[in-house]
């Protein structure tokens, strides 16, 4: 089966119990709405990616804790896009999940995620109960506070928040997750899969704010300047948009480079590179030397 | 240790790397505000008092699962009193986490404490992870969709609500859940206890209702009249005073007369007896006969 379908059906067995019968049908419809279609499900492919070049022990531990990542990252969507935050009224090109449903129905969208994320790890791993405790500590770790995307958006309501504990939390945690839980997942020591995850999130991290400043709403399917706007760091406003595209090639070497010794490091160092070079925008063809 | 200790020292301990060194500050003193000091505790003093009467054979899965219902509560506390919601700036007597810190950071607690309650079951039991797996699935569903207090509240986005659903999911499951959690720490089979939390959680949203037609704001240490002003169904409205008095009484018996037999049931017979009939709002005085 193709990663991309492994995702998808992993995500509609997740979703069956809390979006299926007796559930709200309001609520019902806004988790389904959250997940579906998705973006580039760049973190579970990463999950994918890397358990798969560990050897894929158990593929339905993958498979959860893709599905776990996802819909964490997914339930992250739909409470920063919320008024209180980015007032965003566009996210992957059609309305926002509190615009679709209100927003009581979308605060409780993203709760309901991230409940269903460590119900799904503990449903499908109930039979390997050692790697469940494992996979909830990552995941939740990536999530929580002091150091998850939660606590990242947090670093938003300081008034001087630093600089790289407010990205590493806000994109690198999950990413970080996404290598570990990929590691762990297959029964292997995940550790050394740490600084992979690190590197590829701070390539993403510089690649959204290139799209920020570079892209228009349509393509992005999201509204554009909102760092400017929010006074947010942006790497892009930082470096200009020809040192950012420099830190980013150098973030996409640092990757390849970060993978451990394993059995299909080969075909993984490809694909990182592949994955991370999709970060670049478009638009930065305009910017070739 | 009195139990009433047990369940401070494990929400201590809960909150202590979630809200500790590294954590953007607001978010830590909001996480704290929202948790200390608590209300009865009614939740994790039934987790304590159910794995007691079965035994308690491992007070550290027990106050786990403590810890875990409470800090879903209080996650559900500030979720709903969120201007979206119940838009109440009063709760145990103090302003509300979204009044006190701002609403971003009332969202991101209300999420970080949903991942601490799951956080907290994988640290304690990651040595005993069948145990592991099975209190995650019950506190999953007592709070998530289809069934949980999430999708209670949902409910309350719906035109046409059942009712029995309706208070079912938004206040007895976490009842439910907290039984299920006590005798499944404790290692005994939880299905027997499912009736008992039932009954607690019916009695509860009676007195519930009582309370918010006869109490004063102050005494309550929240807004009163809320469920007329949103038009939500209420007992003491629909049976009147008197008719949801006897229903009340009628709940307290049912709850003591749906403890399973267990090496502790007399005992916590008199203190389920006593914890229901707490529940009795004080001006119920008034109308006795």
């Amino acid at each position: 089966m193709q990663s991309s379908e492994r995702v998808e059906q992993a995500l509609e067995q997740a979703l069956a119990e809390a979006a299926g019968t007796g559930a709200p049908p309001l609520l019902a419809a806004a988790l389904r709405y959250a997940v579906f279609p998705g973006g580039h499900r760049i973190r579970p492919q990463i999950v994918l990616a890397v358990a798969r070049a560990c050897g894929d022990a158990d593929p339905k531990a993958t498979d959860a804790a893709a599905a776990a990542i996802e819909l964490l990252h997914c339930a992250s969507l739909v409470h920063d896009d919320l008024p209180a935050f980015d007032n965003a009224d566009l996210r992957r090109g059609k309305p926002a999940v509190h615009v679709a449903f209100g927003e009581p129905i979308a605060v409780l969208s993203g709760d309901a995620l991230i409940v269903l994320a460590f119900q799904t790890l503990a449903r499908v791993l109930d039979r390997k109960p050692r790697q469940l405790a494992r996979l909830t500590g990552i995941v939740a770790r990536a999530v929580g506070s002091p150091g998850g995307i939660v606590a990242g958006q947090a670093w938003e309501s300081e008034v001087a928040a630093p600089l790289v504990d407010y990205q590493r939390a806000k994109t690198g945690a999950l990413f970080v997750g996404a290598t570990l839980a990929g590691a762990t997942a297959a029964g292997v020591d995940c550790e050394p899969w740490r600084a992979l995850g690190a590197a590829i999130g701070e390539a993403y991290q510089v690649a959204d704010d290139l799209r920020d400043v570079l892209c228009d709403a349509e393509e992005l399917g999201k509204p554009i300047g909102q760092d400017a706007r929010r006074l947010r760091p942006n790497a892009a406003a930082q470096l200009g948009v020809g040192g950012a595209k420099a830190r980013l090639s150098a973030l996409v070497d640092a990757a390849a480079a970060a993978i451990p010794d394993c059995p299909g490091a080969a075909e993984l160092r490809t694909q990182i590179r592949a994955q991370t070079q999709a970060f670049f925008p478009k638009q930065l063809a305009r910017f070739a030397a």
